[in-house]
């Protein structure tokens, strides 16, 4: 039980912080550095599952056979966050239909909330941009991550 | 009536190109720099209406009692965008409350929608951080901003 | 004489404004942005030189034969900027070799020069990543360019 | 011996890896942003030293009397980085005068170098904006800094 939980923190719950290039002349975080940051923690998510970039992102030697754009994104800004903060960022990947999938952001600061955000993501083929199924490595981690949660076991 | 829908695009319907470091491996826009641009074409907006950037935004010699931090934003991104693609920006402000506005942003390339975005603006004392009123600048221009639609006549 | 100098800015003398994205909690421009307008002004430069983005910079569709990475940046900074700020922006462009060029830009904000800026870039054939000349359209936009300041007549 | 290079590189050796928004459509990292790492690296090695950010850089609540602006940079590219790719940041901070130091930034990924960068630091009061001496806690952080090279022993 434990274990499982702990194993789930692995990849679902990530820290980084606030660096100064992230602020603006109002003296805190830029709004859409958030944006970047879940794309950053989504990375990093599946980096830590084990799957490598090279097999969901494109590079100059390759380009998987799978492609996952944005097609939807939103945030929730609850309090200002300064230069030097600690953050934490807990995701929550859940599959919508076999060919897409959303993760939802919280960040916290301490003991507080600091904002909310997500993003959609529909699986196209590279070549063609039609829909298509998502990736095996994608599966497994959507899979994985919805088993922590008690909400949807298998 | 030709002439109020003139003046009315001179500040509400912005242009600019996609450029190189806004694209990302995939060969498209990076999503987060949908919202750059949002938050890009609310100051030109401003800026073309007439309301200097220092009324609004804190510089180095200073701060407005005002500031507006975005509380939400979102986007939905319809079509890829690549390097040198012409976008055409309709902006669409509109008062939520006496504190509290939002803007709505089309964006379009040739006859195409591409994608829309939407940003969520609170007054707040800047000194207190408080909620407030919205500023007699910011106001202006939301008036003056829904006289086009035919939706809010004064 | 006075047309060819006009002529010349067309595409060498360009514009923008600081916006807020682009500063940091110091109220000022945060140093890096300023790299990233040297590769806009390139790109636009190219541009109103009549040479289209998709013949130098890849796309989702295509890869130009020869890719133009960047070997080398500097960055002097003379000024502050803020937000709201109008920039002018100088280029010179100059052929080192003929698989190599630089850009010299010169930023002026009213009548102070405010920073000045250099980038590198070496001309590779996109599939091997061997060295390559440098593409019939940046040469001729190379040529051009030298034009104007009488220092390498034809 | 060992432990003298082991607490060295506590503060000066730094670790991060290519994330996709980091990537343009060549494929391979922007250039700018290898400017925008030189920064986070610098503010990570204070902070792993022990100076806390809010002593150097300025955030909503407090400005430090001391502001630090870069004045001049520099970074050349060796080898083309992808997403994913680990990379390993080597810092050497060296104080040039009492108002004034510059910090070194060697990128390798793997066994290869891949990238080098410089940023030089002006010290100036944050009120008047004239030249002053370096702050108390970056005077530590440049001594501890130049101890394990070997170069300027106290």
């Amino acid at each position: 039980m434990v274990a499982e939980v702990m194993r789930s923190d692995d990849w679902l719950l990530l820290c980084r912080t606030v660096r100064f290039g992230d602020t603006d002349a109002a003296g805190v975080v830029h709004f859409a550095r958030l944006l970047e940051w879940c794309h950053q923690a989504y990375e990093e998510s599946l980096e830590r599952f084990g799957v490598a970039a090279a097999t969901v992102f494109p590079t100059l030697a390759a380009q998987p056979d799978v492609a996952l754009p944005i097609v939807h994104c939103s945030a929730d800004f609850r309090r200002p966050l300064v230069c030097g903060d600690p953050l934490a960022i807990a995701l929550e990947p859940k599959r919508l239909d076999p060919g897409c999938f959303e993760v939802s952001y919280r960040f916290s600061s301490g003991e507080q909330e600091v904002a909310r955000a997500l993003t959609r993501h529909l699986a196209i083929d590279a070549a063609t941009r039609e829909r298509c199924p998502l990736s095996e490595p994608i599966n497994r981690w959507l899979e994985a991550s919805s088993l922590g949660s008690g909400i949807q076991p298998l």
